[in-house]
């Protein structure tokens, strides 16, 4: 994991800026013989491209997934994957005015100030576009997850600036544009993002996503637990600013006796862990929460400094999500995909076999030289 | 940052159990002629370490660290530097009875069914106790980064149990056992804690850290985003079930007209971002919180099952912390540190030079063929 | 480094078939700030690109390369740069009578028998197409070692089969189709390169890499000093099955009296070390010799097996170089380039400066504190 | 692989100078549930251990090897094994006239410039006693791999200065103190080196060495091929200079139809390969040749310069060896165990199972989905 690439074993290197010609990513590692096409990953780019509702970026891009290599009379052959998005449209001259000055609360003086560079073209690599392949990367993982394990993910919003979204059930996520699992708060969010749009403002969103079906054992100490390296991967989306696993803050007023959920000869009967313990899956299903900060850039001028340094007041136009939350829901659930897909590798590397979740536990303790591997 | 190794360049490569002879850590990538002895590390290393108050387990252990390589003539050589810290007061048979079953919210579940074996002695490898290889690594760190661009470290406690611990200042925090930065709490807190331990519970705490001088520039996206790496070391650190950044999950009602710092000729106005922007560092103070949980190992009777997968009823004795948050200060500082030390390494690597946080922003385009490097 | 990536911290991520629509790669870890377009890479492309001459295969590709990003009016951003390069004259059919049967010498066997697929078209993955990425990031790479440090990459080939080509002069390399530093061989070359095509037969070859200009402490011990990342980035080039680095297997039979190169105040007074001490670059010139295997596609029969493991004759027609050692000098080059320019920038990241060949030898050990970094 | 760290999964990290208290490695990502002690790793340190005989260095070093954790009731548990060797028979004074002057060929002039610093104790970290803890590690590898596939290591020295040394027959090699597969040249070569240290110099060696019952379908195209990561790791080993796979050198005047291994149902009917094809394992034997240079710490006085720059006369004494090559050949197949083990587990880990090299080669593409993994 560095820089542009994600993951150790199932690894995911991202190229591209939201205003050039094409945005991608190469796939290294993925297991042969998965049968993969276009029509397997463009669902979830669908999931998450903008201009599908009011509420979010007007920007009209198809996002329509290629796979350039990787791929042999529908499977996968275990070389790299690259797919590839062209951008279609990228307007450049909307970014002509912030040229010269820093958006308050934007990379753009971070960017600059590391790299010596303006590149100010939406963003340029800052951009959330860039989350789009990753959405691409982790339909490759759910799909091998699914297919061997029978994981799956699953998100929802759970909180709209101050507006909190009651649990409903899963299946209304997809009947709304907010990802909500909710049917009754649809017309007050709609409202509320609509005033909101108006007033040239911004706001945050919490987020929850979930993986069910998990496999047993998943993780490393001492520091590629899976909960460190899920805090790693959704802190690195765009905008989020915290992270929870399982009862997440919750559990600073807890009490052992509360917080540890106790086992049964059928499972588990609570789930303050968030589905691992030791930072290795249990078997549960994997929760997490984050939150999302509002947009940058917004409308509504603010003080700032020029390249000079010098005082400057900043308002920004073009084509921006109010609320970069609505969009992240299918962002997540990649990013999850992709933490558990590589530990899946990374796990049977060492250890042989993947155990299922409700696999009984094994009585006895292995045999002189066993090793727990598939043999 | 592969299992039991922590950072890209700055690599601390972490070993030992609790109970076995000894633990520590193998410090490679460490810039030559840094003047280093253990007089360097052990101070840290008191501040973390067990029985120095009625609070924290009651195990013995100096926690006396040996440099055994990469040391020469009071300098560091740029190879690599182990650090040994010797086992003394190891008392296996206080875990005799927990051997055949799992406690409630402990690692030893996962443990077992991620690696086949089990080993009870006080939690092996999963044990707080091998944090301390870590603080020791964070104080070369700390110290490197602190003669090259003044950075420092501190934190404190915020919250423990229910009692949020106001700040009052940081010079309190070495005058209290919990790390608090208030002098007033203390009595109670003290109480509160003795009426824990005489319940045979538990209780979670808040931690708040934060690094000053910082860099500016530090940080790789996208996915080696310099929040990504602290939400990746504080989860990674035991007990550990949520991380925040600056404003952290109070992003999520503020709107964006109030969440963006303001920049002005003299520094920014405020600091929601808590010292980045777009994972990349921006010379503000870089400020984190976690949420730790309750310690695992308590003596209240919980259900559970044994390795048969029988019901079982877990009650645990032998010494423990009642709350793990207690001593996490030190660790989530060095944690911190180590993230830094990292990205400064990686930073030069690409772009040459490290800016300095009031450094005056360039005002012009650096010409043709410049990379931003020293020479 | 590691499967289809290359370096630690300029790291290129290879993709694609000989045969599917694209190839291509992604440079991350750059630095910002080089002046770079599709006009720098393109020359040293068309020195490696298929057709040149009637002795390498005649497949017509004009290997063009688009930056796809990660450069902004016309400098490197420090983000990632994606090299495409569109496969334009894939004749799959060509292959259709090996579908079934293993060439000997070839790895259609083993990537059968490690993915358990087969990609038949012009051996996929496994093809010597794969390294134009790569000749493409050493252009990269080339350009800035060379605006930086001055430091120059060249080659040559110094056997063609039984024919040993004595070294003329650097300046003929350029005017033959063999890359031979030689121009009074060059008949006999071309003759036996003529007989050798008509028998349906293949050949190897060896070749000499150089660099010039080489900062000196490049390399890091243990294991990744300079000279095992040159025989791993050779190595790894199709067809090579041996590495050597300055007298190479001469040093068998030599004396330590003989061998060790003398130091005097102007530099060292022979190259026997090949331009490296205990793995670490001397500022000497490196220079490594590589052997290339004789083509396994040839049109002579020979004894396999089929898919069904029962016995086969393999005769292979379609378009190969019937030595491929022709086209490996860019490549070798290339390669070389690549690992001194990961180096430059992990030897910065630690030491901080990077010392010029011929800097005068420092009198003095540093003072506390220092560590060589260029502050 | 990094710096002081071998391998991408199964990793081992090296720490420690020739002359400081303790040298050994932390070895990560061992599978759990191997049988191992003490017992099973020294025999292979005494291989390799100095003072055996007249012919090599007569520091007395008993290399003594302890295992500070990652072993639980004889058992490996899957987290790091550290491996300690104490130092005791460093006599620093011996090396007190060479602390200003650089000896030619020797590795104290590139540390010099690179780390700025001076470490004259016996070359410190650049000293060939840092193979030990490798030899240690690879002996942990070895018995993982015997008990798994039934692979096993073996070398064997093939020349001695300008003595080739013919092979006689594998059971010589216990027998005599140059680990030559022969038994009547011993008496020569025991008067060649007679001669030799009467005469202050030193010579080199070439060293053979060969895996058997290797798995099928190791090393990861198109850089981590195993070739390519023989060649790095044996390259790195101290003093090597060049290093051939199968036929090496001789390749460059086969012809194809001469070079190609034959496919027969039954095996390979040559191995010219030396074990692999395009990177990847065949089954076959896989064989590696290295070169190793003449021990640049020799009597003779040589010129060179001191840390001023001015000229110096050099002459080493102290306790070398007068040929490094004669304790090289458990290092090189130590070197070669720790490759392949990598090699399985990254194997395991990206398509389930291992295949066994005599394993038939199976007559059908597999089904849809399938990818070829243990399941």
């Amino acid at each position: 994991m560095s820089g542009s690439t994600f993951g150790e074993l199932f690894r995911v290197t991202n190229f591209g800026e939201s205003h050039g010609p094409a945005i991608g990513c190469v796939i290294d590692g993925c297991p042969p013989g998965l049968a993969l096409s276009e029509a397997d990953i463009q669902p979830e780019l669908d999931r998450r491209r903008p201009g599908t509702s009011r509420h979010v970026t007007q920007r009209n891009e198809p996002d329509a997934v290629e796979i350039l290599s990787g791929v042999f009379e529908g499977y996968t052959t275990g070389t790299p994957i690259c797919l590839l998005i062209k951008n279609t449209d990228q307007r450049s001259k909307d970014y002509g005015n912030i040229l010269d000055t820093f958006r308050p609360g934007h990379a753009d003086y971070s960017y600059y100030r590391k790299y010596g560079l303006r590149d100010p073209r939406g963003g340029g690599r800052s951009s959330a576009r860039l989350t789009a392949p990753m959405v691409g990367a982790g339909a490759v993982a759910r799909k091998w997850l699914k297919e061997k394990f029978g994981t799956e993910f699953r998100g929802c919003m759970t909180q709209l600036g101050e507006i909190e979204i009651p649990f409903e059930g899963w299946q209304h996520v997809g009947d709304n544009p907010f990802f909500a699992a909710n049917s009754s708060k649809i017309a007050e969010l709609e409202a509320y993002m609509d005033a909101l749009r108006k007033s040239g403002d911004s706001v945050g969103a919490r987020i929850r996503v979930e993986a069910t079906g998990v496999p047993v054992g998943l993780g490393e100490p001492l520091f590629d637990k899976v909960d460190a390296d899920i805090a790693y991967a959704l802190m690195g989306i765009n905008a989020v600013k915290g992270v929870e696993i399982g009862a997440g803050f919750g559990v600073v007023a807890q009490r052992g006796s509360e917080h540890g959920d106790e086992l049964t000869p059928f499972g588990f009967a609570s789930n303050n862990a968030g589905g691992m313990l030791g930072g290795i899956s249990t078997g549960q299903d994997i929760v997490a929460s984050i939150a999302i900060k509002p947009t940058s850039s917004i409308r509504n001028p603010k003080a700032s400094i020029n390249r000079a340094g010098e005082p400057a007041v900043v308002e920004t136009f073009g084509r921006h999500d109010p609320c970069v939350g609505i969009r992240a829901t299918p962002i997540a659930e990649a990013m999850l995909a992709l933490v558990l897909m590589d530990h899946v590798l990374r796990h049977r590397a060492q250890c042989g076999d993947v155990a299922l979740p409700l696999a009984p536990i094994p009585g006895a303790r292995p045999a002189a030289g066993a090793d727990g591997s598939a043999e």
